[in-house]
C-alpha cells in the first residue's frame, strides 16, 4: 500500500516552549506539494543550531516547532514538478537549498541561494505559506526547513541532496550540516596551502572538521583554541598540534597566539559564535597574507569591532554558511569523500540514542560531553 | 667634480610645525651609507598622506621633518653595498620597501616587507638611527623613508624601484605612490571580473586610480561615491558611469547602493581614509561574493564595526597598501603599462607647480581642486 498522496501519522519530537524538553507527539504529514518532497528520517544528529534556537536567547521565538536539520533519509514520495528525486532515493536534507536558477545558485562562488538560503524565521513552507506538520489540526512549525525530529518530514527539492546509496546513512547524516560546514570553510574558504599555519576556534564538532579539513590540506601546525580544556584531548585525533585555553592568559588569545607563530597565522577559523572569539581569530592571522573565516552564528545584537589599520595591513576577513558547499551539487561529492576514506566520520559519533531519548542529546551537548550524537528514528 | 662620498647642499621644502607652510632652506645631505642611494630629486607631487601627517591631528608629530614621497629622479651615488643601482639609473623611491629577503618579501600575496614597510613614526636612516639632512648641524627628520620635497635626498635601497629611462619623469612620478595604490587596489586585490559592478568611495587621485583600473578590467557599472560633488565631473574621465553623493540621502549609502545594484555591487574600493566611508564600502557589497578592498588611512582611534552576520553572509573584506605592489619587482611594469599607452597618467595631473611655490600644492589638495600637482624641483 502506498502512502504517496495521504497523511502519514508518525511520531515527531515537538518544542512547544522555549528550552523545555521535546515531546515524543503523534502529528500528521501532509503530501509533499509542488517542487517539494516528503522524506522517511532514518537517523538525526544535533548541531548547536538547534539547541541555540530551541533555547530563543535573542531571536524571535516560533513554538511550537519541531527541530532537527542534520539527517540523512530516503524519499518517499514527490510533489508535482519534481524530476531530480525519486521514491527511494538516499538522501540529506540541508538548511540552506540550491534552486539553481538565481544569481547565487549562477554564482560560482555563492551558494546563497535567494530562493532557498537558511531562513530562521520562517516556519512555514514558501509554497502556501503552510506546515505540512499538524496535531489535531494544529500547526506545528517548521525549523530551516528540514525539521529533521520527525519520522517523516517535507522539504523543498532544492533544500535535498541525493547521495550514494551505498552510504551508511548512520554515518553520512552528519554532513548534511555540521561537519561540511567545517570542512567546507578551510577547504573551500581558507584555502590553508600546504605548511602552512592554522589557528581553529572552538572544538566542537565543527571546529573539529575544520581542523580536519586543515590536515587534510597539509597544515603543519593546527592550534585549537577552546575555553573548554576537555576539548583538548580529543581534538588530537582531527589534527590539532597544540592547544590554546584564552583562560590561562591575561592577554588577548590573539597577542599569545601571534607570540607562538612569530607574527600570526596564516589562516584561521572561527566555530564558536562568540563574538570575541570572532575578533580574535580575525586578529591572530599574519599581516600580509593572513584570512581568517567567521563560521560560528553571532547573537543577534553582537558587534564585530577591530581596528582598520588590521585591515589595511592586507588581513582578508571572510565569512561562509555551509562552508561553501552548494547542496545539491557539491554534497555528493562531499559523501564520496567518505566512501573513499579520504574522510573519517567514525570520530565525530561520540553518542548514539534512539529517537525515544532525543532530549539526553540536547543535555549531552549542554554539557560539552559529545560532538555528535546519532539518533535512531526507529528507536 | 662628482658630488659622490660629499655633502651636498641644496633646496629642501622643510616643516618646521604642523600645519604651517613649508619653508624652503638649505639643508645639508650626507652622503648614502650601507645599502643606501642618494637621489636627485627631478619631480615630486603631493599625496593626501603628506598632508596627513603635516597637519598632524591624531598622530605623533615630528618636527622638523621634510615631507614628500611621490617623485621621479636620478640615482646621485650609491652606498656600500648597493649592486642593483648606480649613478644615473632613473628611479622612483617608494614610501613602503622590498628587501627581498623576509617573510613577505618573499610571499607571493604580501608587499609588506618586514624591514622596509611604511613606518610614520620613524624620522631617522635604519643604518645608523640619524637623519641624512641638517641645517647648521640640527637634524631634519625624514619622512617615510623619502623625503621627496628636496633637491637631493636618501634613501634605502629597498625603496627604490629601478624604471625604463625612457619614462618620461615628470609624468610617472605619480605612480611612485598614490595611482600605483588606487590601480593595484583594483587589478590586484579586488580583482573585478569582467562585467561586474564596482563602487569607489572617495574621487580624489587615489579613489579616480582605482576607477581606471575598473575600466581597465572591463567593469560594466563604475559608481563613484564622494561627499563632494565636483568630483563628479572629473571622474566621468576615469570611467565612472553613476554618482551617489551620500549628503543628498537619509538613509546609509550603503542602503542606497543596493537598492542601485539589486543587492549590492560585486566590488567595492574605499579610497577615502574616512571610518563610516570603510564600513559602508563594505556593507555595500553584495552577499555571496562581494569584496571589499580598504585603501584609506584611518585615523588612529577608528573603530571598524558591522554586525557579524554581513561577513557571515558571504562577503569578503580586504586591506592593501600601495596596491599589494612590491615596489621593486613590480613598479618597472606599471611604468610600462604607461609606456604602452594601457594606461593614462595625464588626466590624473590637474596642476604644475615650481618647487618654489610648493606651498600652493597644499591648497589645492585641502580645497579638492587638484588631483596631483607636479612640482619642478628646478623652479
Ligand atoms: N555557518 C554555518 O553554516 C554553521 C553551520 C553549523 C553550525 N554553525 C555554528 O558553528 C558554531 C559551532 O557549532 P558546534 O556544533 O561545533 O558547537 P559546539 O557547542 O559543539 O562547539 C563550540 C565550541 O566553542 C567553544 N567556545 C565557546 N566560546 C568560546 C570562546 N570565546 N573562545 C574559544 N572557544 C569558545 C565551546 O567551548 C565549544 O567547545 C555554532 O555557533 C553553530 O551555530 C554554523
Ligand atoms: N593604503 C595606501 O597605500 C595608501 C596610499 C596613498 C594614499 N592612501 C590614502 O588614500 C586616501 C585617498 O588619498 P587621495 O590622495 O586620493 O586623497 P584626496 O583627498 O584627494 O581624496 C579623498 C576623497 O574622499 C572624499 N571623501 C572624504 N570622506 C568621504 C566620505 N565619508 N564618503 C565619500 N567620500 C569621502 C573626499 O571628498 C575626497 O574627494 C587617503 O586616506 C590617503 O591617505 C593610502
Ligand atoms: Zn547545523
Ligand atoms: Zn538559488
Ligand atoms: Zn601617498
Ligand atoms: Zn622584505
Amino acid at each position: 500500500m502506498t502512502t504517496a498522496g495521504q497523511v502519514i501519522r508518525c511520531r515527531a519530537a515537538v518544542a512547544w516552549e522555549a528550552g523545555k524538553p521535546l515531546v515524543i507527539e503523534e502529528v500528521e504529514v501532509a503530501p509533499p506539494q509542488a517542487n517539494e518532497v516528503r522524506l522517511k528520517i532514518l537517523y538525526t544528529s544535533l548541531c548547536h543550531t538547534d539547541v541555540y534556537f530551541w533555547e530563543a536567547k535573542g531571536q524571535s521565538p516560533l513554538f511550537p516547532r519541531i527541530y532537527g536539520h542534520e539527517a540523512g533519509g530516503i524519499v518517499e514520495s514527490v510533489g508535482e514538478g519534481v524530476t531530480d528525486l525519486a521514491p527511494g532515493d538516499h538522501v540529506l536534507p540541508v538548511f540552506t537549498g540550491e534552486c539553481k536558477e538565481c544569481d547565487h545558485c549562477k554564482s560560482e562562488e555563492s551558494n546563497m541561494c535567494s530562493l532557498l538560503r537558511i531562513n530562521t524565521d520562517r516556519g512555514v513552507m514558501l509554497n502556501d505559506g503552510q506546515s505540512r506538520f499538524s496535531i489535531n489540526g494544529q500547526p506545528i512549525y517548521h525549523f530551516v526547513g528540514t525539521s529533521t525530529f520527525s519520522e517523516y518530514t517535507v522539504v523543498h527539492v532544492g533544500c535535498v541532496a541525493k547521495i550514494n546509496p551505498l552510504a551508511p546513512l548512520d554515518k553520512v547524516c552528519v554532513l548534511s550540516c555540521g561537519i561540511s560546514t567545517g570542512l567546507g570553510a578551510t577547504l573551500n574558504v581558507a584555502k590553508p596551502p600546504k605548511g602552512s599555519t592554522v589557528a581553529v576556534f572552538g572544538l566542537g564538532a565543527v571546529g573539529l572538521a575544520a581542523a580536519e579539513g586543515a590536515r587534510i590540506a597539509g597544515a603543519s601546525r593546527i592550534i585549537g583554541v577552546d575555553v573548554n580544556p576537555k576539548r583538548f584531548e580529543e581534538a588530537k585525533n582531527f589534527g590539532c598540534t597544540e592547544f590554546v585555553n584564552p583562560m590561562d592568559y591575561d592577554k588577548p588569545v590573539q597577542e599569545v597566539i601571534a607570540e607562538i607563530t612569530d607574527g600570526g597565522v596564516d589562516r584561521s577559523i572561527e566555530c564558536t559564535g562568540n563574538i570575541n572569539a570572532m575578533i580574535s581569530a580575525f586578529e591572530c592571522v599574519h599581516d600580509g597574507w593572513g584570512v581568517a573565516v567567521l563560521v560560528g552564528v553571532p547573537h543577534k545584537d553582537a558587534v564585530f569591532k577591530t581596528h582598520p589599520m588590521n585591515v589595511l595591513n592586507e588581513r582578508t576577513l571572510k565569512g561562509t554558511f555551509f562552508g561553501n558547499y552548494k547542496p545539491r551539487s557539491d554534497l555528493p561529492s562531499v559523501v564520496e569523500k567518505y566512501m573513499n576514506k579520504e574522510l573519517e566520520l567514525e570520530k565525530f559519533i561520540t553518542h548514539q540514542l534512539p529517537f525515544s531519548e532525543i532530549n539526553k542529546a540536547f543535555e549531552y551537548m549542554l554539557k560539552g560531553e559529545s560532538l555528535r550524537c546519532i539518533i535512531r528514528m526507529d528507536g
